[in-house]
């Protein structure tokens, strides 16, 4: 029937079975930021486009779902959560606790060209501290991030946290002359490191007017090598910026904290991860798959000078977000995709149209007592509501014939074992209830 | 700083107190339609302009955030849920095992005039049955929207069912010769009887060149004012209609079984519901609170030629939707918001830095347990610690100083009876759960 029966591409429809899968995503999503004591907040999934251009620049415009709204608003589906969670956080930051440890499960829009993974509507967990600037809060979100990665059941053996720091970064662009300006073109071109190759990137280095660029190439080149806390101490022991010591001391202080919480080996110090992002100001990370194609499942880190460039008071913030395309590819991958919707308790099997109202006085007294119950709408044969009781998937069928209304009840019977019981209709739902594991 | 950092109007944010309510009313509608059987399903939020139009005419344009995307298809955020539910069902009916009992909780937009308790997003419950033409369907429907506001809290004298029949309506213009082509602006105009005075009506129903419009002014008010299943048998027993006839059975056999349910004292005859929407076909319903004022809290009815409409297969439908604004008003006018978010069940008291890396290593140990934990980012006096520990309601403060650490545990105070125990580290999250209600 035409164009108008399809969804947009980009674009998913959750089936109840999707549907069950995604909502038990969320709620592992929910329990494990609740063990970290964070809050769930949201905002509007329609926002000011000025929302997003002040944090990203007027080029994230080609990535949005943007329009002019009837009351002639110039409007984006949100990208991201970030900027509505400074915005929420600016309005109240006098009177919020701090640190705040606020998390969020949102739906993101982007419009993005179409490739495998990449849809055009995603849901993103994004969790945050925010008014800590210590590496306490940096432990405390990369600590967060490996447990709910955990409480899918994934393992050492599934992902690696690689845990980079812009600020020494910024020491060797300071080191090495550049000026402060081209340090966004600098970083950009450093984070393309392992995808292009050398005389490209130094050319694109000069073009930028950055001097010394093969200079600044091989330093980078050696720095980006680096996974191992010892070379970072040795690349940087004879620097002079103090700087670049202070960053030193927080990094023993970030793995002090990590070690202490027996999660040591799945964080790799790896200085290759820079995040294009431009306002990241500190320890930075990604947690990357590391069976099949080792994808970003999350990434994150600290960005202490974005609420107040969004119009709030300067508040020090960390956090990472995680996508839940990626992560249900890999739970398929490791068949660990967390089991779907819950099968009713009881299905009820009726005699026919004589026993049905006192049937649905049974049904009424399961489901107040919290039972999940189903039958059939219609008058059928006993065949063929055992058979619908089967495809439910329900623990027990509940028979009320005429025999058994006639005796004020209903023959329970077991689908898993076989095994049928009368029992009075004010007792079944205990029966039952007991019988449940 | 400006509009930018303002949401837009019609839209909310969701402070975690807020967004904790929500989340409970969401759970609150999921577990009341587990009880039903009914299975979740979700769809996208921005759909094909096409979608909506092809279901409520081109007027409904008016009233959509729709653009132009970047693809340069005419897109919109859905207003509401049922043409997507009936593309999903319409794509899959082949397989799908009938009857298909849905429900979905998702967000609508609605470019709505800005006035008290509309806003421009909000959250809907829907849920259907298709497939299933007999009214069972419908008494399941109507007995699952009742259980779903008992779920809340709300009892007899809050809210009433008022049921109504949109073909009795079709039978009464019928038998005044109204021609079909002409139902739609009559059903409109009586839509207003309650609202309107009558000579207007009757000048408008004439302008829209209804015969006879007097005498239909006056049959209307006569049946819409029936509130009563024997004074509309009374009304329709003379009818040679023999839909009429069948309608009186389906009445019966439909409040057969609300009655079955123990939830008649809910359900009030009101023929004056007739529900503006085009696409009614049987019965239609809405909830209304009986308290402050009598709001609609939700609506509904049979749809039977939707699915069809919309490019699916002919299939018998019937559904509701409930929003959540009037919902968590009445919840709030009654004291019945359900309560929001829970507190962590430990907030960890930490000497100092000399006991921090011991004390993480609790933390992991309670929360890879289960439990919520909690504790400063950086080191603080016991008496800041303990206002903190206050503050964030938890239920034990774990002590973690100098001496416990040399013990090998931690002081568990129960904040709640003041009562301390030294416990080993490896026993502290049994210590915790037991004690917990």
């Amino acid at each position: 029937m035409g164009g108008m029966f399809q969804s947009l591409p980009g674009f998913r429809e959750f089936y109840p079975e999707d549907c069950a899968v995604r909502n038990r995503i969320f709620q592992t999503w929910r329990e494990a930021c609740a063990r970290f004591a964070f809050q769930e907040f949201d905002g509007p999934a329609l926002e000011p486009l000025e929302l997003f251009t002040a944090k990203s620049g007027p080029e994230i415009v080609s990535q949005l779902f943007n329009f002019t709204d009837k009351g002639g608003r110039e409007v984006a589906l949100r990208p991201e959560m970030t900027p509505t969670l400074a915005r929420l956080v600016g309005a109240r930051a006098g009177s919020l606790k701090r640190p705040i440890r606020w998390f969020s499960i949102g739906e993101n829009f982007r419009y993005e060209k179409q490739q495998k993974g990449r849809l055009r509507s995603f849901y993103q967990l994004n969790a945050d501290i925010l008014g800590e600037a210590g590496p306490s809060a940096d432990a405390e979100i990369i600590t967060l991030l490996i447990h709910v990665l955990q409480s899918f059941g994934l393992g050492e053996s599934d992902f690696i946290i690689r845990l980079s720091d812009r600020n020494l970064w910024l020491c060797l662009l300071e080191s090495l002359a550049v000026p402060e300006a081209l340090y966004p073109e600098a970083l950009s071109a450093i984070d393309k490191l392992e995808r292009e190759d050398g005389p490209a990137l130094i050319e694109k280095l000069s073009q930028a007017g950055i001097p010394n660029a093969d200079k600044l190439y091989a330093a980078a080149t050696e720095l980006a090598a680096i996974n191992d806390l010892a070379d970072l101490k040795t690349f940087f022991g004879n620097s002079d910026s103090s700087v670049a010591l202070e960053r030193l001391e927080q990094w023993d202080a970030l793995m002090t904290q990590i070690e202490a919480q027996g999660i040591a080996s799945f964080v790799k110090v790896d200085l290759g991860i820079v995040r294009g992002l431009a306002y990241y100001t500190g320890f930075v990370f990604e947690a990357f798959q590391t069976v099949g194609k080792g994808r970003a499942l999350a990434g994150g880190g600290r960005y202490d000078n974005l609420v107040e460039k969004l119009g709030g008071q300067p508040l020090p913030a960390v956090g990472f977000g995680m996508g839940d395309v990626t992560l249900r590819d890999l739970l398929e991958l490791k068949d660990l995709v967390p089991e779907g919707a819950e099968s009713p308790n009881a299905y009820l099997v009726i005699g026919g149209a004589e026993e049905r109202p006192f049937a649905l006085g049974i049904a009424a007294q399961l489901r107040s007592e919290g039972l999940r119950v189903e039958y059939g709408l219609k008058d059928a044969g006993f065949g063929k509501q055992f058979k619908a009781a089967d495809h439910s998937g329900a623990r027990f069928a509940v028979i009320i014939g005429q025999e058994e209304k006639a005796g004020g009840g209903a023959k329970v019977k077991d689908l898993q074992s076989g095994k049928e019981t009368f029992v009075l209709s004010a007792e079944i739902a205990d029966f039952i209830v007991k019988e449940l594991p």
